[in-house]
């Protein structure tokens, strides 16, 4: 590390990660989920489980294509009236009770629109699998998993779903933007199920009526946004905190790396990161500090939150102070790590850090590396601006990656072939409506989201001190006021595409219309 | 035949015959490509050929699905000048030569627009074959020949060739719309390529910025529009020209079923068919009349023309002359063969009719076939009101058949799932922009398009006296005037696209908007 021009092999490094843990879209992938408190395995919610045959390939009509799998869904009737609106949130890389336990918004809402819930597990994920056990063996078997065939799979799922209900005529709102609310987070929770309901309502609109995505990085594909943009981002953020913590972040990766080279580095690295057990590597400690780094923006919340890890309010502001306040005379390095331990020890239980073993508790990695190598490319690099080490993106060592990883040859222009981007401004204006873009400006995902109004009815609600889809939380009695009202426009706005519908149905003239 | 309870066999025999013969959509196919006139193997227009590596899946990433194959697509650059727009045929099921041999219109137009011409190959069809002379072969060739990745197909072309062109600024507009302008037409060739235009704009707005889709029965499929509707438009246009015409046909089905049965029945047949051989079978008789009756209201054209086959202006009413105008006495049966004649026969060079061999010029039957037993059913049936024999549609025997035949499952909701179709004017109304709908009410397709204008840019441009895609035709100087209306608000609103989109274009603030 250190020169730009090797970093593929960081991508590589990334991509070798995400099939064994849970980071992937960032250059920094971690071991750090052995801090992460583990998920509750009793449903916090209230719903029933349900399968759904479905097919697995619907685009193609070989014999294989027709073969049936079980898709799991989750249906909560509690509030339910017939033909009242349906709301269905498009899951994404997990097992979905993971998704219903921690989308309170959809509980929360519900009784107000009478509406029916319904979560649909993403194929390959969760007990959703083509192939049983043998689904994530080979490039055969995973070549049915990726972004059109779910979706595909949530128009025949909703279709038949109110076929049975005898409730065609109730419009349907998609939601996406997840998160692991029991303090568990992944990289992909944290943009595909927003970007899928985006996407959804913009290929689907005879079967959605309208799609609020939180966090919906959808732009950050191919070269629309600049691939410097989310890590400048996370700078700006400690920046903004302070300039001086903002370099001595920069500052602590040269340190940590000189320690390589040094006599007795590890161990003295070891020290300094309270490690556990003796370091095998100092590539480990840098992905710690890396990974506290990136995530704990992404959850800058203006409370104290457990959202992926206990934390202060304004988490970042809190480990600039740490880095600021601290005695004259330490290193950077040693000051960056005093930062990191918030995120990883802030209720001050941890004694030592485990830094090197990892675990996921969701066994979907397998199914993100195959994605990741397949069509969700998102080029991301480090600028010089950056308080992390400049990189570059080859694209060619990916290929050489995936190639020999999966069989399989990355497509990274077939996301904006297939579903746009590249002056979305435009076209979506044109030809699209119904679609709430929520972002916070503290969250780094955000800048490859839609932050302008599009027009009136594709709208940007972006809230400055936001970060990775709060609105999408249960609703407590601390939230801030603009939290309240961001979700207040939400509901309006879901409340105007429920009444334009109704109101369209009333004066529908014959079938087709 | 005769009873309503066993039309799933006349579906059979179509799916039967649309492998060997080209007309499918009809539920009487027909022997009667014989008389069509042979197409010119010479090419009529300007184009040169290239051909494009495009992929065989767009939709996994199996092993398989990165085969290559080579697309062909044809490309007229006389008027062509950088930055101006390209327009785009959106092919289907045949050699690309002859749709852009037949479609005048684009040639036309283009000086005006100073526009790039493209034609491109539909997959499976022409020299677009996949597994070159195996692509026929079976469920595991054919399978990924259908619309969607048609569809794809396009969109991947279309992006590169502008890369290629430097000219990724150019706005792409699409046409379908197709004809044999030769006098050859095939049931495909009347539908597939306008409804494959209509979904490329709903599909991909940030591809192409409008749709001008001739005669595109884009809701004839699941239940949208009634089964019976095509041949009551039939009946209709027969029964406008004349009520006893109207009988007349209406009574000769039983007439001619009656022969089936007669003693020397088959000899008489032949005699009144003047057919050049002794007939086999009655049900050749048959099907040669429901052809002539079933297709010519589809070019009940103002003026004569030689679109499928010479003949007068006004056929439909010129074939109810000569029932009207029949000496006293004759059968039913008798005055049906000769107002059937006239489409056979206008030129009146033939002095025998070859009614029980038939060929197919175009060798792409067997992929009709494939496609009518996968995603594009259409089912269709007669009305005790039409003037046909009563008919019902039976899924099951299609589906044995299917299996049968190719070993594959029809899905005949995957069209309206995919692309909508039920409540379109509201759906469209909400989410879509740009499309021109363009019908003639002769024309029976027309009652499964969309004959009102959804929106202030999803128009439809209907003439009460056109046919199928007349306006598609080069423009000639006999063309009536509201053809010529017809072709100007044509063009005046794809300008008012153009305008929009190069409007968009330069209050643009940066690379996503």
């Amino acid at each position: 590390m250190g020169t730009s021009s090797n970093f593929y092999v960081v991508f590589l490094t990334i991509v070798v990660l995400a099939t064994t843990t849970f980071a992937t879209y960032f250059p920094r992938p971690t071991h750090q989920n052995q801090f992460v408190l583990k998920q509750s395995k009793k449903p916090q919610k209230p719903y029933k489980s349900h399968y759904f045959p479905q097919q697995l390939d619907h685009f193609t009509f070989t014999p294989e294509s027709s073969k049936i799998f079980y898709q799991k869904y989750l249906v909560n009737d509690t509030y339910w009236e017939k033909k009242a609106p349906i709301f269905v949130y498009t899951g994404n890389e997990g097992s979905i009770e993971w998704f219903a336990d921690n989308t309170g918004l959809m509980f929360d809402i519900a009784p107000k629109f009478k509406a029916l819930l319904v979560f649909i597990e993403h194929r390959y994920y969760g007990e959703s699998l083509p192939f049983g056990k043998n689904s994530y063996k080979s490039a055969k078997s995973l070549g049915y998993l990726n972004s059109q065939q779910a979706l595909a799979d949530f128009a025949v799922l909703i279709r038949s779903l109110k076929q049975n209900l005898s409730s065609e005529e109730s419009p349907v709102v998609v939601f996406g933007g997840s998160y692991g609310g029991n303090g568990v987070m992944t990289r992909s929770l944290s943009v595909s199920p927003a970007v899928l309901a985006a996407w959804f309502r913009m290929k689907y609109p005879h079967i959605t009526i309208g799609a609020l995505a939180s966090s919906a990085p959808i732009l950050q594909f191919d070269e629309i946004t600049p691939w410097s943009a989310f890590y400048d981002a996370v700078s700006q953020d400690f920046k903004e905190a302070s300039l001086n913590c903002y370099e001595v972040i920069k500052g602590s990766w040269v340190e940590l790396e000189a320690m390589k080279s040094q006599k007795g580095g590890l161990a003295e690295l070891s020290r300094i990161f309270r490690s556990c057990k003796v370091l095998q590597s100092a590539d480990s400690a840098r992905d710690w500090l890396w990974t506290a780094f990136v995530y704990t923006p992404m959850v800058n919340y203006p409370t104290e939150a457990n959202f992926m890890m206990p934390l202060p309010a304004y988490p970042v502001e809190e480990m600039c102070k740490i880095i600021d306040d601290f005695p004259p005379g330490a290193t950077k390095l040693v000051r960056a790590f005093a930062a990191a331990s918030l995120y990883y020890n802030y209720t001050g239980t941890e004694k030592c850090f485990d830094i090197e073993n990892g675990t996921d508790d969701h066994g979907s990695d397998d199914g993100w590396g195959w994605q990741a190598c397949t069509e969700l490319i998102m080029p991301m690099t480090c600028s010089n601006e950056s308080m992390f080490t400049p990189s570059t993106f080859d694209y060619k060592g990916v290929t050489e990656y995936c190639v020999k990883k999966y069989g399989v040859m990355p497509r990274p222009h077939w996301i904006t072939t297939e579903f746009g981007g590249e002056r979305i401004y435009h076209v979506l204006k044109r030809s699209g409506s119904n679609i709430i873009f929520s972002n916070g400006m503290q969250d780094p995902w955000s800048r490859g989201s839609v932050l302008k109004n599009i027009s009136s009815s594709i709208v940007a609600l972006v809230t400055e001190k936001g970060a990775h889809h709060l609105d999408f939380r249960s609703a407590t009695k601390d939230d801030p006021k603009w939290l309240i009202e961001q979700r207040r426009q939400e509901v309006e706005i879901i409340q105007g595409w429920i009444d334009e519908y109704n109101a369209d149905l009333r004066c529908k003239g014959g079938k087709t219309e």
